[in-house]
């Protein structure tokens, strides 16, 4: 088989996230020279565990997250390193809490410590405490509003209560965005009261973090520069390819915390100062040239290219919102903070509304012209659009609506 | 900055793992229409945790996946997954044998259990131990014999002595090969042991498991059709690039147990029927089209250009091997059974032996001529040479020989 005939095949069968109509799960378009850059880490495969292997690799990844540290207000003191998606992010971000909270009381059972988390985290941050092989009683769920955000009120009744029990709560996970809804806990606020109790303060920001580049955006991440740690995906609102993900640590010596061991088995002492041997550092051996396409970016179009992308993004949510709001067959779920739109179609009479959701959307992706997700908030299943995409326009997601209301509106339902 | 300006810079600050200099770390020089792979996968940016946003990439890493699946000589039962990386996949791995023996064992205490691993295990096994949270004292090192292979006699022993001491092994880990040397653990012993003790029996088999691809070189892998679990980088020795790790578990169902909580907060119960929603069965959420490169690689050039490249390189070791066996000057480690060469040159008198070796490396690396590593067996300390690369012909390791002894030679030590 040739190379060509290959590509076309698989072009055949695989999702167009470029095309105008796709609004569907948090990862975007790529900028072409972005997967280019991919192609030229591939080829040179140089990993990025120990710098002698790596020189270009290991140089661009260290400026590239001071960068990220610098914009995200966080001190000078600050380090981090890249890894392969958020999930590895988040679970990273919680190795280093535990480990300062073992550091800390190092008396205290383990089984006592208390992870507090949103009800709207992303499944990693469970699934993270899962592997870290904590029991299923020490993750504390905490309830948001009605806007799908945490309260400092919450947490620290929360935590007084935990503490009462004779728990000790380590570490907060808060929400910049949250992934349902797009909604943007108040860091600073939550912040105050993890410092008040000694709690790790960890903001997931895999899909909001690159605000903090937009003057309009960047309130929604006030107090993002009191975080203990930050997970920020590029692959989501960057325009480059996954996976890359950083993670940020406010005290640079964290960043060695995750994988440095208690019982010394593993790592020699100077891990710490050796900041070019980036295996100490992630739980990847081997590593790619994961960080030169963000670069490459930046490099070539500057930072502009990439506000503009955000800001028109979260420009066209709201537009999206405001036409969901003057249209009766329409109901939105929430004002949107991000570029994350959840709403549903009112149903004819008689069907469930839940059940319309989910038959609507997955006939309209079998249509082939649009694509969307659908996602619960509490009982209540909604049609979810996540803008993503430059390439769509008004008119498309005009279109989309229009696509949404025909179906939704047939005599016969579609099952 | 053009594109062609940023990569120029970037090509001239990099390693040139296609150069035939190049005995270093185990990545290869991957094939160029592999690389370009990577770049198609990049642009479309398909993300693989639902089926819905990527068909075609669902599928190649299903078929490939069924197909070493079956290269080992798995039961039919077998089912895996593609992870970002062999640190990824062993933890993977471990976490499914640790959720297999909180199913059987419900009642002892988690502190009770023991993982067993060769003293030649990647650090990447101790470092998953720790994330999983396991205590120092719940790892058991196994010391290898001279060859750096385990014996079913030493793991008799161990777990018997674990036993009386109130503890219960649950899980070995075997190398297929192990890192520093090339060694395959007796995987037939091992599996018969284990077997009989109720223990996991996971095999790393990062580098050596495409061995099996050979009927010249796979009977060291005899015996790896009894594993729970086998882990297989096809970015070492199938000519792809970097990250690209299968998880093989000899029964499907484990292959969702990894991340499937005992707690029921995480996972539908359906998860397991869902084969084709990959994000239940990885720790990464998004994750791209990462088998597609092995997959094009197989369509394009059928699966002989591997086992030819793989005997190739195994050759190219002996052949090595045998002519430092002649060489006065030289000390082979030990004999090599794959691709990997341990060796000392013996210093003038009065020199440090291990000091020598590190220095030699150093001062040949940064002549930029040849690439080689450096491994300590013991307290002894060994120049290592990973033939990785198709591009290096006998007259390449001849000359790094000649220039090692000259170097070595030297009457002014290099420091």
């Amino acid at each position: 088989m040739a190379l060509s005939e290959f590509v076309e095949q698989v072009l055949e069968r695989s999702i167009r996230l470029h095309h105008p109509g796709y609004f569907g799960h948090q990862v975007g378009p790529p900028l072409p020279a972005a997967a280019l850059l991919d192609a030229l880490a591939a080829f040179l495969n140089n990993g990025l565990a120990v710098y002698e292997m790596a020189p270009a690799g290991a140089a661009m990844e260290w400026s590239l997250l001071q960068w990220m540290a610098d914009k995200l207000g966080l001190p000078d003191t600050s380090q981090g390193l890249f890894t392969s998606g958020g999930s590895l992010g988040n679970l990273t971000a919680l190795l280093a809490a535990r480990s300062a909270f073992r550091s800390r009381y190092p008396q205290l059972p383990a089984s006592d410590a208390r992870l507090l988390v949103s009800d709207q985290a992303h499944y990693s941050v469970l699934r993270a405490a899962q592997v870290m092989g904590l029991a299923a009683d020490q993750v504390v769920s905490l309830p948001t509003g009605a806007d799908y955000r945490l309260t400092a009120e919450t947490l620290q009744v929360t935590i007084e209560k935990e503490k009462a029990a004779g728990k000790l709560p380590f570490v907060l996970v808060a929400n910049a965005c949250s992934t349902a809804t797009g909604s943007f806990d108040p860091l600073a606020a939550l912040a105050a009261v993890c410092r008040q109790h000694g709690l790790w303060f960890h903001v997931d920001a895999a899909h909001g973090a690159p605000f903090c580049l937009s003057p309009r955006l960047k309130s929604r991440l006030d107090g993002i520069e009191f975080a203990d740690s930050v997970v920020w995906d590029a692959h989501k609102m960057m325009m480059v390819p996954s996976l890359l993900t950083a993670v940020l640590f406010r005290e640079g010596r964290h960043a060695w915390s995750s994988f440095a061991s208690e019982a010394s088995y593993l790592f020699r002492e100077r891990a710490e100062r050796e900041w070019f041997n980036l295996g100490h550092r992630t739980l990847e051996c081997t590593k790619g040239m994961m960080a030169m396409k963000l670069f490459g970016v930046l490099s070539l179009y500057g930072e502009e290219v990439l506000i503009e992308h955000l800001e028109g993004r979260v420009q066209q949510a709201q537009a999206f919102a405001q036409q969901l709001r003057s249209d009766s067959e329409f109901e939105l779920a929430l004002e949107p903070q991000a570029n994350i739109v959840c709403f549903r179609h009112r149903p004819p009479a008689g069907r469930d509304w839940n059940q319309h959701q989910r038959d609507l959307r997955r006939r309209l992706i079998e249509e082939g012209r649009f694509f969307l997700v659908q996602t619960d908030l509490g009982d209540r299943t909604y049609l979810r659009c996540c803008f993503m995409n430059p390439r769509s326009e008004a008119s498309d997601w005009m279109a989309l609506l229009e696509r949404l209301r025909l179906l939704g509106n047939l005599q016969h339902p579609f099952f």
